[in-house]
């Protein structure tokens, strides 16, 4: 059987071998799946080069529901969240705080434009009630790169917290928790990781769960008992995706294997500059200035110059495994191609090569 | 490899062909993928034998994150739910509502007791202000089997709303939604219909579901929102466990070739019987009386006449693959044993031969 190939911001393709992790069985409070549970954990905080003094913590369900977790148990009702948004994933951040009653401040850019860390830090001076300030580290509604590090800078030289949704970089991008003084962290298991979908986690500092005690808006996502229950006795307090749990110890081995994260971002920048230098060839424009791509993703805008159905082009590609995805800008039509998960040139290339046929 | 034989409340042991279900990727807003939702949906509504104006709604996570998903949303701040707690899954109920501001009757039974049709009928009957009854279907903290048609009759000659967790039983005892007046059922992945762990599921009345609009207290849990999505093109609003739903889809199509829930009853009903009849031969004695007893998970005494080292028995059968379960009764010494997932009295009989050397 032949998988389809997803050139999406996923669910992603993953390795043969990951899939295979799957077919056996575990009782989710035995000592080897306790033992799987505590690699994971202490692999995460590596792979976020912390160590004492943060925890990683699974959550059960997509990354929405650790990005809830997060800031329904981590943030207050009493805070004020600045929360930059480029990007629907950005402005989804802002949706859920709100929801829980805490106010947000929105720092709407446009989708082309990367945060700024300066008028961030003149935000933060502007408005010392702001306690909490959120960024999407590769906002995949277009595939911006938001400059981690900077923006980290100023949150903390203004001594506020700050909480990166890495949903789609994590593990892809080389990143520090530390470096880019970053107190919560999210992403998933089915991302730059390459496991399959069903959990995620949140990596934070141990300090804010301590202090979160009791905090928590709902019983499923309560992120300090989901933590305290794992440090009592290795054990998730619900039923865990014990399959997909085992999947991604496998992806973090592979990872390993593969040289660790420098490498997986080495291969993902050269599926991405394939890609790309194969799609200008091709009389394809990407949306963005190269300056402010990630390697993750890529919109291409359509053509304005000839026809092009993206529809009709999506469905031959489909009939031939290849999985590409619509646009999301709110202005222009465009369509995405992802670079990330089990993918390499050659893939790329049988991409662009089916491309070359159903565009000529 | 030959996986550990689980007899557990879940994650439970499942086929070979269900896990080799997952080993392809899928898009998952790709047609295949969104049929595949369709097939889970359908089927879901006929095994629980209804049709037009009841909707299955699926919801990433655990069992406990579906019924925090329908308590959360269908159910109002006003209200008022009487809720019967015979173990730790009533109580959980209990828990939830609270925690959402709900107001809560407890009807607080004995972990031996059933519920009790006629007192829930006098309860309702002396307090009009409650409007909703919970009551979990077989209470997994003994095994214990709750009379779901007389409560539901009870239930709905009061007029009041009638909500079950039918977490362990679905798929493996018979049930009707409309015989039993049931108006909402939350069951999970990995129990009776034998998929693994990853998603759980709503079955309710459509129109609870759209007199419930605007009512959720979270983004992920929000059951309205997620059944409006896949209303609307198919696809869930955040990431869902593709692999989980593909083993899901071919659980349920051997649910079928086995012949149906009945057929799977049968099958269950007749490990259970061995599983007594052998541990009887061995000096063992069921918590429940046999009328009380679902054939699901059964509560044994630890003999009181000789020594018994539970954590050795179940080390020495861990050490063989075979894995039981603690007991969870608050006031005396017990152990569980599983008769649901992919068992036959085979496996059963392995278990008792192991029992009786570890025992002798």
């Amino acid at each position: 059987m032949t998988d389809d190939k997803l050139f999406t911001p996923g669910p992603l393709s993953t390795s043969r071998t990951v899939k295979e992790s799957m077919l056996r069985d575990y009782g989710s409070r035995e000592d080897d799946f306790v033992a799987l549970v505590r690699e994971i954990r202490a692999e995460l905080l590596a792979l976020a080069e912390v160590g004492a003094g943060f925890e990683a913590v699974p959550m059960q369900g997509s990354g929405t529901f650790a990005l809830e977790a997060a800031i329904s148990t981590l943030i207050p009702t009493e805070a004020k969240i600045l929360t930059v948004i480029n990007g629907a994933y950005g402005a989804r951040l802002a949706q859920i705080a709100e929801l829980h009653g805490i106010e947000v401040e929105r720092m709407e850019l446009g989708e082309d434009e990367p945060a700024d860390p300066s008028r961030i830090a003149a935000t933060l001076a502007g408005d010392p009630s702001i306690s909490h300030v959120t960024l999407v580290h590769c906002e995949t509604t277009t595939g911006l790169l938001n400059p981690l590090v900077e923006v980290g800078g100023a949150v903390a030289a203004a001594g506020r917290t700050f909480m990166v949704d890495a949903m789609s970089s994590f593990g892809g991008i080389p990143l520090s928790m530390e470096t880019a003084s970053i107190d919560v962290l999210v992403s998933s298991s089915n991302k730059c990781i390459e496991g399959v979908p069903g959990f995620a986690f949140v990596l934070c500092r141990t300090a804010l769960l301590e202090e979160s005690d009791g905090r928590a808006r709902t019983l499923s996502l309560d992120l300090v008992s989901q933590w305290r229950g794992l440090e009592k006795n290795g054990q998730f307090r619900f039923t865990p995706p014990t399959h997909v749990m085992v999947a991604f110890r496998q992806a973090l081995r592979e990872l390993a294997e593969e040289g660790g994260v420098e490498a997986r971002a080495a291969r993902y920048r050269a599926n991405h500059a394939r890609l790309v230098e194969g799609m200008r060839e091709l009389g394809f424009e990407e949306y963005l200035p190269s300056e402010r791509q990630a390697w993750i993703i890529t919109t291409f805008r359509e053509p304005a110059d000839r026809p092009f159905d993206f529809e009709r082009v999506y469905r031959e590609l489909r009939a031939r495994g290849l999985i590409i995805y619509p646009g999301k800008l709110t202005r222009e039509k465009s369509f995405r191609i992802g670079s990330i998960g089990h993918l390499t040139t050659e893939d790329i290339d049988r991409l662009l090569n089916a491309m070359r046929e159903i565009c000529a």
